[in-house]
C-alpha cells in the first residue's frame, strides 16, 4: 500500500479534496481511474487514504507524463464531471520528490498489514 | 481541512505509514506533533487522512525549516517511539512544490464540509 518507487528524484501529484454530501458515480469513476492511471507511461505508484479529507499522492517519472495523463480522455471527462457533481474543494500541487527514506519494522511482515 | 498555502516554491513532506495492530499512545504523541509542528519557524500547513494507509503531508517554507523540524528535540524522541512501537512501515519523501491549483465548488460554502 505504500508506492514502491525508484530512487528520486522524480515528481508527486499531491491531490487533496473534500467532496459533497452527495456524489454519485464517484466510486465507480475514481477505481476507474486508478486503473487507467496505471496504464499510462511514466506512472510510478500511488497512495490514497481518505476520511473528511480525500488525499491521493501519485508518483510518476516526470513531468511530463503527469501532464499526459491529465489531458487522457477519459480522465478529462472525470475531472469535469469531479467539478461539477463531485468535488466541493480541491487542491493540486505538483512537486519534485527529491529525497526519499524509508523504515520497515523487522517485527511485521508487510503480509500482516497488507 | 485543504492546507492554505502561499503560491509556489514551497516544500511538501509527504509521509506515508501503515501502523501496527497496537499503537499504545500514538494518538496523543500524534496530536502533540502536530500542535508543535505548527509553532515551528517555515511551517506552511498540513494536511492528513488515515484509512489502512496514513498520508500526512506537511508544507514548509524551505529545506531548512524540515531540517529543523526533523530535530527538534521532542520530535525526534517521538521518531524513535515511532520506530520501536507505532509503525510497522513508513516512507518519508521530500519534495519541492512546483505549482498548485485548486477549485471550490461555488455552490458548496466551505463551511458545510468543515
Amino acid at each position: 500500500m505504500i508506492a514502491q518507487t525508484p530512487e528520486p528524484p522524480y515528481y508527486a501529484v499531491i491531490f487533496t479534496s473534500i467532496k459533497q454530501h452527495s456524489a454519485p458515480g464517484y466510486a465507480d469513476t475514481a477505481a476507474l481511474m486508478l486503473t487507467l492511471a496505471q496504464e499510462q507511461d511514466g506512472f510510478l505508484g500511488v497512495e490514497s487514504a481518505s476520511a473528511a479529507l480525500g488525499i491521493t499522492v501519485s508518483y510518476w517519472r516526470n513531468k511530463a507524463a503527469i501532464r499526459r495523463w491529465k489531458l487522457q480522455t477519459d480522465h478529462q471527462i472525470a475531472q469535469q464531471r469531479g467539478r461539477e457533481a463531485w468535488y466541493a474543494q480541491y487542491q493540486v500541487r505538483i512537486a519534485k520528490v527529491e529525497r526519499a527514506y524509508g523504515f520497515e519494522n523487522p517485527a511485521s511482515a508487510p503480509d500482516d498489514h497488507v
